[in-house]
């Protein structure tokens, strides 16, 4: 039996690293008038299907993918939410 | 009396529109093996904070701050989450 999960992934900057296109965006917005914005850290967020035997496998799958093509570990963190969406039986 | 509020905006390409960064990482982790990983779609999580008087106030400018600055309304949806995380009385 295998199951299928929905992954919700967010990588960020670690906070001791700049975020130059934040810093863009914080000056753009204070020129827009938004002048009490600050601390504008931008990441990305990734949504993703996988299937697996079960819920171990799958987030080990997915640090894995988080370490090696996601994010970069030296100046990001990454962490993820994982929703069960279907249970199939069957060969895949 | 002012508020600050932490914003945490997600934003995210419309179902419809076409993700080729997503095809690309999907079709990468399929040459590393994971072959069951489907639906990649990559987007943008963003943080930031903002003082304002009250929630609505703060709501409104950044739907104004979402839709003119941080995501392309044509093709890209967002959402936000806020959190107050101080009050603050005195001028700014």
């Amino acid at each position: 039996m295998q199951r299928k999960y929905l992954a919700k992934i967010h990588v960020t900057l670690r906070p001791s690293v700049l975020d130059p296109a934040g810093v863009a965006v914080q000056s753009g917005l204070k020129q827009m008038g938004y002048e009490t914005v600050e601390n504008v850290r931008i990441g990305k967020y990734i949504e993703l299907t996988i299937i697996s035997q079960d819920e171990t496998k799958a987030r080990r799958d997915l640090d894995n993918i988080c370490d090696q093509m996601l994010a970069n570990p030296v100046i990001e963190n990454y962490r993820f939410d994982l929703i069960e969406v279907e249970t199939q039986t069957g060969v895949f």
